[in-house]
């Protein structure tokens, strides 16, 4: 059996926000005391992670002055050094504050949007300085819970000029810095703006500078609208825009969840990494997760590493699935390769297609996919029974 | 009390499936005998309506020969010309046969990609003929039950060049007619590709033709996913792709019911109807709905005429809600109006912004945003009691 | 039109930590300050609340002493005094401790199981002192996120033995005072115990004193599951088990919302309301709800006072609908007063009703059943333009 | 590797219905042709099931004479006679039949009930003649769209009369057969009566007769709902209630898939089974799922073997699970076994435990419960990695 011991190659980061997460939630208060960002760059290191990510104030609180934020970078810079940890990506907390009850880029208080774009700005020379190489904005508090409150077109001029004020000032800072939008459905706002990738992919096209934005899909975000997350993934791939990407686990149309990678929809999370592993993707596999608050630290660590090890196994599993004799002929079978085909024969016309009439519907409405025997050779692998 | 009864400038229109559907479902029998198309041209006329629209199979049985087709055509614009009624859409059945049971313009097996782009070129020029402004395309059977058994990028570039293959024939042949894609997440697949408004808005910046390839959303649609339709018409209609509606009604995440339009969720009906009202929608008012299996035929077309009606009802509560001088101030103290108000001033730079930092955070936090209020003069106008 | 102000003996009650809730979410940190319970009192008296509900946590803060807690309780009965106002509800709070991140009544740890149920006879006492009629056990936490966490049928073992500990210090006691079990599907808990009004009425049959515990249903609570709230109120009525009721309102299934009542589904609060007022349900109105954290305390008190206004609203226009001699009509036409004659006739043996064989199968099949008439006579009241 | 191949101790059952589906869908005509259930006792039991059940039109169709009936019955026992499968189930189809639009047992119209409760009297004989152990009810047509068209308490009161004649004449016949009710919280109704486990449950205990009824919980049913479906049957085995089991596949909250057993949640359906295995539950697995409509009969004949397979991989791998001596300790370490034992000690009374105040409420809430290590755990059994 492979040895499932991540490695720094495998590009496993984490937010600080994660392992760190005290477990406060609607209805109960912290089970956790702090964690010391240092403390975690040091654990998530000897687990065989390969970055950590944060928030501005999930690292420098927010209120802090400039002296006590250098202090703070430096002694977090001091921890990357000693361990060779890297920070692939930076984000901004534009929802925790009250200020941003009403959103932040797209509030009705255009002092409060004023101060929202202000913040991110910051926290790109943050980034940059760090060596982040893609910058996250996640749009939690942009939306509404009635309908009258939020006029949702000007809302999308107001979160347009925003992402790109943001873009063009990265372009003329010269960073070396790409933007992700995250979407979400609901929670905390009743409706989000941006629900799913597609509205985000959408978006983008309607940005002058989307030339440096794409999209940071989390798994249970598009869970939470009953979407399939591969299939979402596959979509931004095509579109050439996954920058960056949120793995953690959810089971079924409910709250966020934010469990670790491999729980919940199991399948599903197969057919992610079999994706993500054979589509080119580059880019950090990093973990959102919220190590359940009926966990004290050492169950926040295992939580880490079984986000990790369950991804190895499923990219074990996959590109086993994808190397045997069977699933080749299966796929075959289920013409899944046929579809890779243009429609239409090189050069040829409409109308050369309107003449070409030798087709036998109810023979071809006969055949059977052989969908079945695919999937359950799907099963099989996944379940180490192949 | 305002009348309630529909006018041809209303510009509401029905398909002829819904109040022709027979009230076979999964678990039942047809329960109503079949509808002759031209008694339903006359009984929507009848009712009030303005139009009519149809899948090629539900007026010229799959199968049909060419004269067989043009006697049926002439019968029907027979009824249209005596009633006055128009077609203003026209769509394709890519689903009901069993060829379709992988897919249409993306099933595996290119021989059917081939039948149904075939398909869908003969019913253009049908939609042509009969002056139809607007080509739906419901992808209803393009997707998967099962994760390998699609590829789902390939299967994307196939919607692609299948679309863009329908829009140049549409140009070549310079008809006046646009096509709009009908998203939805599930059913009758697993999940369905182009799952919602979002999906397909960033779909369609891929294509070639994208100038005219907009988007039809369906009320029940995207409810299925749980989103806010109103936010997503609103989205469609700030990326100028809102080419087509389907209203019906949706009760919570489950089978799509096709209630009729204002039955589920008529608070979200009102912010719809106030939207499309005050946008410059100028399209039809199309009802895509099922009469329960429940009723016979005197059921039908009291559920037709109500979709109507309650239109009109909420278009005037819409109507009388803007107007509303009290309601006009509590969206002056949500501060609605002024997220129209660029965040950045005139010519102001980044670089101003980062200097503007007259900002008390904890005064702006402590604003209320009076959207209950303003929510409640909503309901209070929705009930008829402001 | 009738005056929707509140009176008494429309017998409207408020938890504390309703008005009361801060607005910390998941997200965000709260953006309202402390409300005092006695503010509460009067604030609430004065829109024309009848009645003040709390967790014992709400009134007495964790840990007071014993004088700290005659203190409180005192200060809180004169404002209870002066204003008329009753405690018809008392409940306890086993869920924002750590100590119960696993649960209370099901805790695994055996000393948690001990210290709740000590929580919950304490506060029992003080239900009784204040006079409460009804005790009401939300079991937030009893509940897992993984499935071999819990024992389930362990626990329900133990959920058993807590309730009925309670119920027996109760009858010991001679308390005038009723139990009533609160469901609810997941949040805080992936999946929560007793997760439905039907879960619920099923476990109340294992106890031993069943005959003082019923259900306190929360409207969003079953929406979250995608049920129709009034069919659980009437199959809790149906087995005599409605002892108390939650109003609020859920837009889908998604985050527990707890809008005011009336927001939401309000079609199914119409028939609910409906419902109430017509099977002779006497208990309170009780509102359950959060004030959105957009909001300050003007939208608080605003938010409030639409609760019990859109209440009086849906009472009159059910009222309406019932007196409507076209709605009597069309429901003797639907046949709805059908369903109270038994099927079997008076003394009707089974092999006389096997004997019966006059029946047309296929003119039966044929009669339709008019209810979408009867639904748009029940919409044009809801809309009021009946 | 075990083998995983059924055996008739397995107690394997399928419905006629299932690898006889057509493929007809709410979008789509039929792709499969008929098949003869002599063909399809001999193919399953070929394949190693060794029990078939049906609903009496699936056998017999509907208005058959008295002769064509038992010409067919005698057909089909020669099929089990020869091939040693039972008939362990069935059941009536009360939904199919446009006669039963509103319902059977609950139908508006008293005649339409008169005759439904025929249908499953005449069938409860059948039942009983081949040996049938449970006799299945699923009221999927028992519900309603609209508020006002049923009166949800009448109707209860008609399903009471209902089931509880069925009862008795099974009792009257001296039968030895039980009844099984089968939950569903909506399709092909808005929303059906006795919508999950617990509200059937509720329901039976009710029932002059309970003692010979109790539930048939199926995977995707449940899951609908967003419900946890092994802790539906965990309370389902407390009550003494699981008298039938339906196991299939369902992915999120949608249309009723009814995917082959596995597929879906397959971390669920690891916990369904171990808990089916070592809760002493007997009865027939029966599966009740549907080929994709992709899949010609070959690809049936696939899927009915995977839902065996998946239950014997998933059997193997609980019991390694529970066998594992890591697991046990992290059990321990979870406490999970503590919860077996009662809060109250022997003979203590409420007295004593309140005076038992040796409790530090901090050092308890500061204990982790491990449960992450636990479920990874699981996880590992699962893959295959332990």
């Amino acid at each position: 059996m492979t040895d499932f011991t991540p490695k720094r190659e495998d590009k496993f980061s984490f937010g600080l926000w994660t392992v760190g997460w005290l477990g406060r939630d609607p209805f109960g208060e912290a089970t956790r005391s702090p964690l010391d960002p240092v403390e975690a760059v040091k654990r998530l290191s000897d687990l065989g992670a390969w970055g950590v990510t944060f928030h501005d104030d999930d690292l420098i609180p927010f209120g802090s002055s400039a002296a006590e934020r250098e202090s703070i970078v430096n002694r977090f810079r001091g921890a990357l050094d000693e361990t060779g940890m890297t920070v692939p990506m930076v984000t901004t907390n534009l929802f925790a504050h009250p200020v941003f009850k009403d959103g932040a880029l797209t509030a009705n208080d255009r002092d409060v949007r004023r101060f929202a774009l202000r913040k991110v700005l910051r926290n790109v020379e943050l980034a940059a300085e760090l060596g982040a190489k893609t910058f996250v904005a996640w749009g939690g508090r942009e939306g509404a819970e009635s309908g009258a409150a939020k006029d949702v077109r000007a809302a999308l001029d107001r979160y347009r000029e925003g992402i790109d004020a943001v873009a063009a000032f990265v372009k003329e800072r010269g960073y070396d810095l790409k933007l992700a939008l995250e979407p979400k459905p609901n929670e905390p706002r009743g409706d989000i703006l941006l629900p799913t990738v597609g509205h985000a992919l959408s978006f983008i096209n309607e940005l002058e500078h989307s030339d440096i934005v794409g999209v940071n899909p989390e798994v249970g975000h598009e869970q939470m609208a009953g979407l399939n997350f591969a299939h979402g993934i596959a979509q931004a791939l095509w579109a050439g825009k996954l920058f960056h990407i949120d793995l953690n686990g959810q089971s079924s149309i409910k709250y966020d969840q934010d469990l670790r990678f491999g729980a919940g929809d199991v399948r599903n999370a197969f057919f992610l990494v079999d994706l993500l592993e054979t589509a080119g993707y580059q880019g950090p596999r990093h973990f959102d997760f919220k190590p359940p608050r009926t966990e004290d630290y050492e169950g926040v660590w295992a939580s880490a590493a079984g986000c990790m090890r369950n991804y190895l196994i499923l990219k074990e599993r996959a590109a086993a699935f994808r190397a045997d004799p069977r699933v080749q002929e299966a796929l075959r079978a289920s013409r899944v390769d046929e579809l890779t085909t243009p429609t239409l024969g090189a050069g040829e016309s409409v109308a050369d297609l309107l003449g070409d009439t030798d087709f036998d519907v109810e023979t071809a409405a006969a055949r059977g996919m052989h969908f079945e025997r695919l999937d359950q050779l799907a099963m099989d692998h996944l379940l180490g029974v192949a």
